[in-house]
């Protein structure tokens, strides 16, 4: 008897130990590796010279995270990652799952664990929300994600429509861009923010994506008013990029200033500058 | 004395899972995260703005590689990771082993796991060099690592002082190195190449140390002539960017472009462009 309370108890103990070490196998070197740590797959300056075709499986970005925001093959809409949930917003405004198996060709991605969270006060623009968070956040040389949830008076999103080879660049295919304008929508903005170092890497100033709380409406937002609402922030103090290797990389001048070309991809409304873009029909959730 | 057995057993079966399923936390993930990576502590830019305070320790270095270069703390010298061991080359030339616990302001690291090998014809300068591995291996836009072991009939080598706060700028710094030539040594050239569109991150084009076989001399290469020789490569696939969160960090203009600085800091022989360079007396291995 006493022969099996010893083993027992050897046993046990070799149960607790063996059990705990799993745990930490499982969990503590993903969370180490993780921690801070923002994750691209691509580089924006590839997206605007047409490199569309995905490259990196759904289910792999939700390794390095589960926020961020990107595109999907074939330039096929606006990615968004909340929460571990995958949305795609088409040219024709639809907001759809994504499911693991879809691939992308540019997408950023972190998992979101805040570091600190404020209110935000009313504000009528865009440009408007990136000076306070440039003000409340002076982190210049960091990669900050931020998630707002709020109830927008206004918001204006783009997307953009699938496109097919042989591809036309960014700046090219932004002018047919889809525009549409909310009014009073509760929802979440998804953005990353970019050091102005990261030019021609990532989208230097804040890139944001919006999701509705009911999600149906969603896309790369153009401007937006809201009455207040609550910001959380991430530093991250690890940027990390995953390139691929394909022959069609090696020929790319990645290294181009394209940020002009950038900046009216991002923040142009479309009806300004590109007579050809047009407003769908889906205009509220 | 069955009970003692038994005990026994089931202890060394405890013992038997459990060592091995340590060996598996220290090696395995590790293996797939780092495959194809090239991991960096801060920002050329850092660098070049006068950041020489050691801010991540060479243990934790090794934990991203065992093959790279940078500097140490206070400016310290030319770093060399070479096999997993870390050298030092001050600026009076001597060869130090480094300590784990020693720290630095910038190196770059990757597990060096050569993906191809190939021979290296007699060339009569570091140019000729750069250019032969530009054609050789035409993969612009991705890191890549390399090792060259030959017997070189002369190398043209730098190393720069301990720096005191305030710190002055590198472009400025460099101006006083060390330059060394020797003649007839064998060794190792440890190269880091970095693609155009890394500007203002790391050095683009292939920044060069050296360690001669016996380990007495190094430094970082302005130039070398030398006898053909064996070159291993390594693609980089995937790029990581440590930064520090020091309120200094947040002040720093590191998307300043300082391209031209960085490329006299890089190759220049000093003596041609700062006449206060000297050359000291330690003269060959």
């Amino acid at each position: 008897m006493r022969a099996n309370g010893w083993t027992i108890l050897a046993g046990s103990l070799c149960l607790v130990l063996f059990g705990a070490r799993q745990e930490l196998v499982a969990a503590a070197p993903a969370k180490a590796n993780q921690r801070d740590q923002m994750t691209q797959a691509s580089l924006i300056n590839s997206l605007m010279l047409g490199q569309y075709d995905g490259k990196w499986k759904i289910k792999e970005l939700l390794e390095w995270g589960d926020f961020g925001l990107g595109t999907l093959d074939h330039l096929d809409g606006e990615l968004i990652v909340l929460d571990g949930q995958v949305f795609q917003v088409r040219g024709d405004g639809k907001v759809l799952k994504v499911s693991p198996e879809q691939t992308t060709p540019f997408a950023v991605m972190t998992f979101f664990q805040p570091e600190g969270t404020f209110s935000c006060p009313n504000l009528s623009s865009l440009a408007a929300l990136d000076r306070f968070l440039e003000r409340s956040i002076p982190k210049r040389n960091l990669f900050v994600s931020l998630r707002i949830e709020a109830r927008f008076d206004s918001i204006t999103l783009r997307s953009v429509q699938r496109q097919e080879p042989p591809y036309k660049p960014l700046a090219e295919v932004a002018k047919s861009q889809s525009v549409w304008t909310h009014k009073q929508v509760e929802g979440t903005l998804i953005g990353i923010r970019s050091p102005a170092w990261s030019v021609g890497l990532n989208v230097p100033g804040t890139h944001w994506h919006f999701l509705s709380r009911d999600r149906s409406v969603g896309g790369h937002v153009l401007d937006c008013t809201f009455q207040g609402g609550e910001v959380k922030y991430d530093l991250c103090r690890n940027w990390s990029v995953k390139l691929d290797d394909s022959p069609a990389l090696d020929k790319l001048e990645l290294e181009s200033d394209l940020s002009r070309e950038l900046k009216r991809v991002e923040s142009s409304r479309g009806s300004d500058d590109a007579p050809q873009s047009r407003v769908p029909e889906h205009k509220k959730p």
